[in-house]
């Protein structure tokens, strides 16, 4: 087998130059040599959320800021609207059942993004609406939502507006402070191009009001820790010190390329992906395709999980299967990241050459 | 400066071994190769817990497995009685009181381990008690407490016993069946060798059984969804999947060593460093002092603040200082891990040398 291409939308491929420096000796978080570094990525970071609002580092997967958005800004019976159109969507309405709010799930069709309209619709039918939740790319579908209209729409009300950005950020366009996004939720196993196990959360003015008086129960999760940390230039508790030392490394990569390249880059590769797939005859699951990954729809009897095991064991190219009501109906190709274009090319390649094999072989 | 010598009492040195996993590709969670390594360090990880019990590993700091250990085994008004003797236990009280529980802090004096006693004294005066949390090694003071002891204590009631073994899990002995453990909570950043970003869980049955009934809203933290996933060999959330490929090769390291080996290694290092301490006129702080750290009281005079320093920034020794009450009066050095008695033996050096040049400048 060949060394794995990982096509996946997350993790993705980690480049050797931050591979070297998770490999470098650690140092301890307590010490000033530290605090210089966490204090520099905690800046960087905010030119990559397009914001001036303060992102905060938590040590932990990226539903570790999922909860942290709803525990840390609402208080129990708060109701949220969430935009409901795929895996990750549905979390969000977990947490939010978890803690004991009262979710409203808009649901949309799988493939579809929202209608910022009907979004404004429910918000002005009931006002007491305290947040919208929603993914800027839902890493299930491949579905890109309009994030600069949904943030037109919510900051006319007292709603805030809170984006799981964790696949699309630094991917798909997102202008955290031009669109009025409050809480914006990454992670650093996507377009951030480290392992996972860092995730991050921006928090506007009109979110943080609501921190002193939410009163869910939080400890770990707590913004106020975090807060605190961060004015030493810190974190609360033990960081994973040698992600924030590559995390240092990734944004090099990004600033060197530039963000705006990088938008583009992921576009252009997204265009090309979706061109390929449409030239062998198979359709796009999104109906607002992100740039972030690109979803096709399998030719009918077409076994997509055998697919994606025979491409991932057999041919050393992983890609993503559908989840959910979409197993064994789609693949999933992720153009963010470090994934280049020949990456995509090699993918698609080997995609076509399988799908080939399997309609012979179901002949 | 020369290269740093890392005696901190975590992170502690990540070895060479294990820094070059961590610098390879990264693999997709969601593949048979993924959760075969996983299933099996969650199995080899038993051994070095000593336990037959399941061993959760989340992606977190310490504190989220700490949190992990309240809110899924406790009801809201719920009693806990915390062995309060250093910074870490303190921090058992504080998650208790965000979660609703009403801690009872059992305060022993820094420097010296709880009597089991007096807990079996308390537990016998409020039978309504539902849990003792305690430290193996409270790594702020380095008193190593009797948690065999405490095991026959806890046992005899319907309580269970929390133990933190963040600092002190494969340094200081802990055999969790043997002795009656309900939880143990570990770290990745110490006797682990890994950097930080991983935390463990061990639960017995015992504990177990109040996981369905406990009423703490939590989710990134809830127990059944991390045996959802052990189920599957799988984790709830995208773990970090570096540091879990790192951890099979520490866990060959200590396996290769023989963890009877590693604990009386440290225990050989531990004996050593306080010699030395005794010899440079020092006291140790800890009356029951545990292999994984000394803590050396530093002689009047002395600003310990200024010492760990001088050490870090000119002479490239990275001790810990005091936390909390004892900051600028002890100063800490770390035994557990990949540290070696040539690596003490250089810090107490430096150690001895960089005090004699401050009791010269004193003068």
């Amino acid at each position: 087998m060949k060394t794995n291409l990982l096509l996946t939308p997350g993790p993705t491929p980690v480049p050797e130059a931050v591979r070297r420096v998770l490999a470098e000796p650690i140092i301890h978080h307590r010490t000033p040599q530290y605090r210089k570094i966490f204090q520099d990525v905690s800046e960087r970071l905010k030119k990559v959320f397009l914001t001036k609002n303060p992102v905060y580092t938590y040590t932990g997967s990226g539903t570790m800021c999922m909860e942290a958005s709803i525990v840390n800004f609402h208080s129990t019976g708060d109701q949220t609207l969430v935009v409901e159109g795929g895996k990750f969507a549905e979390r969000f309405t977990k947490i939010a059942k978890a803690f004991g709010l009262k979710p409203t799930a808009m649901k949309v069709t799988y493939g579809e993004a929202v209608n910022p309209e009907a979004v404004r619709e429910e918000l002005k039918k009931n006002k007491d609406i305290k947040s919208v939740c929603v993914q800027l790319c839902e890493t299930s579908t491949a579905v890109l939502n309009d994030i600069k209209a949904l943030g037109k729409v919510v900051a006319e009300t007292d709603a805030i507006l809170i984006v799981d950005a964790i696949s699309g950020l630094a991917a798909d366009r997102l202008e955290t402070d031009n669109w009025g996004v409050d809480l914006v939720i990454g992670g650093s196993q996507k377009a951030l191009m480290l392992p996972p196990g860092l995730a991050f959360l921006s928090v506007s003015a009109k979110a943080r009001q609501r921190v002193d008086t939410a009163n869910i129960p939080r400890f770990y999760s707590d913004l106020r820790a975090y807060e605190k940390g961060m004015a030493d230039a810190d974190t609360p508790w033990t960081p994973a010190v040698g992600l924030v030392l590559g995390l240092g490394k990734s944004l090099e990569l990004i600033e060197q390329e530039g963000l705006e390249n990088v938008f583009k880059r992921c576009a252009d590769n997204a265009a090309f992906a979706r061109e390929k797939v449409k030239a062998m005859g198979m359709e796009l699951f999104s109906k607002a395709p992100s740039s972030t990954l690109t979803a096709a729809v399998l030719p009918q009897g077409i076994d997509g999980k055998k697919l994606v095991k025979v491409m991932r064991d057999e041919k050393g190219v992983t890609f993503a299967g559908g989840q959910g009501e979409l197993e064994g109906k789609i693949v999933r190709m992720c153009h963010m990241g470090a994934i280049t274009r020949s990456d995509l090319e090699e993918g698609l390649r080997v995609l076509r050459a399988t799908l080939e094999e399997m309609s012979v072989g179901s002949k």
